[in-house]
């Protein structure tokens, strides 16, 4: 069995921003040298989330919009009281999922047409890192 | 340590569908010879989900009300100006989620006694793939 | 490959409760003996959920806020035709997820500084297992 890890590292211009990591997901199924398996990809943090949805940029304002009606930006959160101003980072990540596993096979990403995998930073604009763990043979 | 893959194909005759399918991955994990390890069940699809609940009707129709109201079907998603009118089912895969991970123990599912495994259809009439990985020993 | 399976059980004393169990995660980890892997911590049950965010008072009072809007105990829902009562309990249960995997770095979570795993009961007063699968080398 082989196990392969790799960090990467974001920081987003915007507090919200949606950005496609297949291609360093699968750069990095590609550097472990695993040919079947589970490729695990989360966030270190609690304010974002990864997720797999479509590349489509329509949908991408849809999801936000989405998420601001379900888990609003609003002053009350009893989490502000520790100086904090996230909370709605924090419940927008709880909808979203903070991480996503994938199946590998032949050494790929064994994916359907359309299925991409994003990071989604909910309160950016800081260094926020991501962790990819392959675990395969 | 055995990896072992196998592909569902599913064309439901409604639009949105809930199909247990925890006897198809029982049957993958003992196709593989698995006795202790981890599955992974997931959509090939941006617009149908793999979940985990209870296999009781009254509560899928709930589930399908439920959804409804948080990821209604409206004409007016960006991402409808692709020529595509299935913004909600991609709203409805992220609140349901693309893919489930489960322990296998002694060559079996280790579930509790109302643990089912489902394939949601938010977006069907058409063939929709899903993959089953073990991984185990 | 080494898979390591230990069971923990909950009988809350309120009817929803939010339990952090990061240290009892950590702990099969150690035992396990894995240093590099990944480590799935899964509710047995539907109505209860694992899920990774901050150890933070204020937070769990909103998340709870939060999800008795989005999924709230209503005497209607068509699952308590079977005699149950707790229909919110399967709908917060999806929201919040059923299981989270995590990954094993140098024998320890490879974890961010705020993330915890939580045990999300919404259905408690009564025994519920969860299982925690390490697997790795």
């Amino acid at each position: 069995m082989t196990t392969y890890t790799k960090y990467l590292t974001f920081n987003t211009r915007q507090e919200h921003e949606y950005i496609n990591i297949t291609l360093e997901v699968a750069e990095a199924i590609e550097e472990s040298g695993v040919k079947d398996g589970l490729v695990y990809v989360g966030s270190m943090h609690i304010t974002s989330s990864v997720y797999i949805n479509d590349a489509e940029d329509g949908l991408l304002q849809d999801i936000e919009t989405w998420l601001e009606k379900l888990a609003p930006a609003r002053p009350d959160y009893k989490h502000h009281r520790t100086g904090e101003t996230n909370g709605d980072a924090h419940l927008k990540n709880l909808i979203m999922g903070h991480s996503v596993t994938c199946p590998i096979t032949r050494g790929r990403l064994d994916f359907g047409p359309w299925q991409q995998i994003y990071y989604a930073e909910f309160d950016g604009q800081r260094p926020k890192r991501l962790i990819i763990k392959v675990m395969g043979e």
